[in-house]
């Protein structure tokens, strides 16, 4: 359960308001690697997570602190707004190529569905969806995405901080870099962590490692002739699993399967020229063994 | 430039046709990890890749292979749908409870819109889109994301590999396993290269670091009273970048700033209660220093 | 079924073409809360609508006035488009500033993809989609959802109003303003006569009411400490249902229940600590109680 | 800035998993009208409020009581996915006709993504996104769009309600029944409170009053000749603003303007036959009075 | 304009309710090539149409019937839904495998969001979006697009059929196809008087015809060694243009350009060897030769 | 399977970079008819064809060929956005109107999100989806989408060439224009081999052609009363199936069924006044009349 506390984790203050930058900004609040998607990512795994505990409480701390940034860049956002031309008419813009400049670089939703507020939104409007997170259960796999999305909103926050001169803005975003210099060592440090405390063998995820085909996996294919990839450590290097080194290979069949497909449902009205037989019905019957007769079957011997 | 062989890179033969399986199946081709996801980025990576030789090089050899990738798994898809009951009617089902379960299990798209076809989607029916996909130009986040990337696919598949006992399926899987896992130490050793290489510093991006609250990108606050994550590496262990030691604060407001926002523009029709002022017309001319009046400046500057 | 007659249902002329201005304009015609989204939630209402007579007919009529108002909206938009810098090179933006502007606020699919005409899309660009509507069957519930989303569609016809000094354009708008303001109140007045006509009982959608809990439904929780919550009607005044005070209460755990989840599934590879006993394997004979013996069951008795 | 407790808002046990009812589920959790959605749209509408005090502490209150609703939400969909069954085959299926539908019946992606967790989508899977909120900064619409979202979302747990036997969830579900009952009314007194405080004019949005044509703000328009609508209150009744009746008419062109249109730019290829004459260039100048040349005026102007 | 009459174009009744074809039927709604396209795409086509007369008439007329054509699939769509079980337990599928298969098969949104009423999606749930639909004002390319959306469109109306026996439904869809195989020769012969009437020279598009790269006009590229695409009549045919053969060449780059990009902006943190010389900051004044100074000449040439 | 060389197909070198330009020419790589469309589109169909020999090799030589093109315009865009003014100022845009007409026009996620690289979406930044392209498996009504979309994507890339000077820019357009036009009598003359082959009996769609309503397959409607549609072909030409003129009449209700619904399941609180008599509970048993008796009777006929 959450509580909440009116001042801000940061000051969220521009020197002065500044609409062409707010349209920017949007990015690293409801883009693909903005506050919004770590915001929702930590908490959807940490409300998921099945080890109580110090895993657990680091997620759920994490995940709070991100929706106390998302507060920040959103009070940001409606400051930056605070007067952006609204209002300004065709006659306005025909007499102030600046003015003219800035209505065509302003986000247009700014003024006329959010009146001025932050949007849930990318720099180009296009809405925040729950596409862009994961959680999958597996916290090697989910700190391992955690810590390259934390890298990514660094780098985008880095940019943007590069696109203003303003102290405010940049006093904020000096503070955000830290936090996402230190999430990147968290979440590095969880799977180091992870691997101490026993939940995974290594670094990489290795479920049902049985079934995987061993020599497969240590091979690096070449798709060009005259590829440069061969120098490259993921060559000349050796597996972390088992030692044995990398070796190259052109990319090549491994098969004669050369992909014919059998033979339509004829009711599908897919064009076929009957080179894998008569077509055949795609009744259920014929398709699969499994019919009622399986449970009659059972049944009978059930009874008997 | 690309050329095709008819010949698949693995073979992509089921025993039999499973419609059930096939929705599911879906997952790894055109979900957010799926195999449409990784061949994009990895195209789109390498096509924008400023650095020719060896990176580029491998980038866009993985990238060709995935698409060889996604070939297999269509191909191995419409082999499972072979004779799917697209045509099977209310008075079939209702007299054959396991057919009308597959019949409620199937993607009914398979029938309706591909006719017994791959689909570009994930496991219900969501298509694909490149809001799953990143190219930032910067190498070490973007290995950093494919790494992820592979895991993330990597368990998806595992997990599918155990919904079927057709040994057809299974050894296609056994070898996407294996290039998952390879190619998730592809990405890491990147890493170790840009770093050998000297591209970058060190496992964290850090553009911009002397722009960053460097006190800030030690702490790790608890946002709960009786937070256990104190007891984790994260909290106990050191920086990676200047070998200082964490420490754990409470999460708690570092300004008095409480959001307050400015008085909004009037022609916004914002509810404002006067708290900041007047409310200011929005005009760009108030709102901003910028106007016409400082091309003209420039202009005089310039003519005398 | 539905006839057409060429004839507009109002003027929809501007006096001149004004590029930057259509882009602006498009959310109000496939935005959120465009025209677009209230004709679809209405004719779908209609379509779906259970009860014959006046609602029906009302929702019907008003359905049909909106595919009206979408034909005014994008013949205005072709003609705001008329002559918009589709061919502008580089070379003329290079020397007139102002030009420069239209072109980089001027939506780019206006010229490259629609010819000039008007685009089922929002200011930004998003594609309209049906994620905007809402038909429950449920005409209470529907009309506060009609009433709700014909006011912000007023509001945001009203900011854009106040961007242009064109007349034409105005004229239109006050059309559109006062449809808007009237289609408001029939919605509520929809309400008040579900009301007397026995079809609701409140003005609160008060299904399943026997279930809920009593008690809960006459708290405001505040989630701060100094709340200033408390002095609002909400907290003071009284409920519509039962006559019943509202109190205040604090956002505290109502639970002892920390969220704690049961073991995995081994086979879903979910990070486990054996917290909660041996991870259970999820097949469906252990996760639940029905299995073919039911029926196996059933079928016995049936029988016998 | 946020905090958070371990303990959940309400327990949220089931008294045992049900795989088939967690697909439904999800419909209040990530759908259009669930938990995610009312948890953002009042965040957004909060972090955005200009005006302190009651109204953005009572926003932010039942803001932040949201996050721990669908925190709650989360834990149940947890708990109901237990022992799902992930690895279950074909072989299994086909002597298992229940467990076939369960199979059928079951989310793909509980087991497949989320390893037996809660998905941030709705009930087919959509993922929930930013275009299912509202925050326009104009309390009046966003306090009705909230009491429509709240009965909307009160309607589909109503209706989940009676998809279960479950104890656990029904005890739960009532609770969630009564704050949507209490948060319905709560919008609603606000509205009420805002009309008090002199922030709006009555109950309808009314801003840019006078630009709206006031004779149309009194009609209702039959889109059919035999319509019944004219017997109800929106035809009979009087407007809430001036008190005049309500009339009807049929609904019929206002104008002779066919939507005939201009000329289109011939480097548009826009097919056209000459009726409007000559194709016009869309270069600027032609297009717009505005050039470079009214720059070079107001320079020689202010520069005399 | 747009009038409505109570009376359906074409009998929408069901011998029965059938929830589980419901869900498929959806498609034909909804869906990429559902009737909802097709309805959207000519009205917008018409509406943009800037040719008065016999075109714009027939895409207005077939656009009102399209109109008609989605009333009557949600008409159909609801009274399949009659009855659907939307309250059915967990006790009830554990005694009922057919029943267990129905909830599985059947769409939870049609109980849980629209209360058994037609939902604007396809048959996975996927709201309709614009995305799906083309109005380029260009009536050849789009009179081609409506004909292959009809082909399409009548394809799945085709197979829809196939699945199910009752009597109503298959009464409506012979109609719905018979209309399908009309407006596909409809937009065909719209192609065929679009060059009797001078509008287009052929069926080709081909604006701009004097900048294309004539030779490569003529050209069927294989991509693989042994391809068979050679006996195709796109190989051994010739150009409906100019009447010159086609012939096939090996897929092989025309170029020796090998993709290398430029040095990147070093405050894009763009990975970099330096090997196409230093990074280039990326300020307007380097990058392009536009700058400020370009007004100022243009002012003083204007000045004097 | 493929294989990759690293000279382009063709030369993708502009002039100089244009960060302007680069944002309107991503709508011909990502956007609904770019180049990413057809690639995928191609694929899709060809790795799901069912006809081995020269239709797959041709599908499978073209989509190779897009693979190629799509490399092309990233490397074009990559190169445009050469120098993109990432980190200009506000200060710097203050003081150079043409400055900030380039920021505001250029497109946001260039410097932020990719680093100066192509992105995989259109001009106004919606990521391509799969909901662009079609694959049925019947090549008839794909071959036509295919020319279609070669149609819709010329006449975009037709638009865009005219908004540039740049003669590299120009040279490759060329080439893809040349593509485009050879495409488009590929896919036509792709049908007539198809019909030539016996494929297909004509030029339309007409899978179960016997169950169509022949007479509605020979009818035009008008929707309007003074509609001049009648003049086309579509009316005065005959049926290209049996020769048949066609007819004009007006669009009206071919039935007396006026939509009204069957009774609702009450526990859908649906709105409803009893027309229909009692509302009936939507339990399955009532419902529909396949039930566990079936399965019964089943198993005791196979018993006996």
């Amino acid at each position: 359960m959450y509580r909440y506390t009116r001042e801000l984790q940061f000051t969220a203050k521009p020197e002065k308001p500044d609409a062409l930058f707010a349209m920017k900004f949007q990015e690293i609040l409801g883009g693909q690697f903005g506050e919004m998607t770590v915001m929702m990512q930590y908490l959807f795994q940490g409300w998921n997570c099945r080890v109580p505990g110090k895993y657990k409480d680091m997620i759920m701390d994490i995940g709070t602190e991100e929706i106390s940034h998302v507060e920040m860049l959103t009070v940001m956002l409606a400051r930056l707004l605070e007067g952006a031309p609204g209002e300004v008419t065709e006659k306005a813009v025909a007499t102030n190529p600046v003015l003219a400049a800035v209505i065509g670089g302003q986000n247009p939703q700014h003024a006329i569905v959010s009146g001025g507020g932050a949007r849930p939104t990318d720099s180009l409007g296009n809405p925040w969806n729950a596409g862009y997170i994961v959680a999958s259960g597996n916290l090697l796999t989910d700190f391992r995405s955690n810590a390259a999305a934390e890298g990514q909103s660094r780098l985008m926050t880095s940019r943007i901080a590069n696109m203003t001169d303003d102290r405010g803005v940049k006093d904020m975003l000096a503070f955000n870099l830290a936090r996402d210099t230190y999430h990147q060592q968290q979440w590095m440090l969880g799977i180091q962590m992870l691997i101490e405390d026993g939940f995974v063998e290594g670094v990489i995820e290795r479920s049902n490692a049985d079934l995987e085909d061993d020599d497969a996996a240590h091979v690096f294919y070449t798709a060009q002739d005259d590829s440069a990839a061969g120098q490259g450590l993921w060559a000349t290097g050796e597996s972390v699993i088992d030692g044995e080194p990398f070796r190259v290979e052109p990319l090549r069949p491994l098969t004669e399967d050369d992909g014919t497909l059998p033979a339509p449902d004829p009711l599908q009205f897919v064009t076929y020229d009957g080179n894998a037989g008569p077509a055949k019905p795609g009744n259920a019957a014929g398709a699969r063994a499994q019919t009622v007769e399986n449970v009659v079957r059972k049944v009978k011997n059930t009874l008997t």
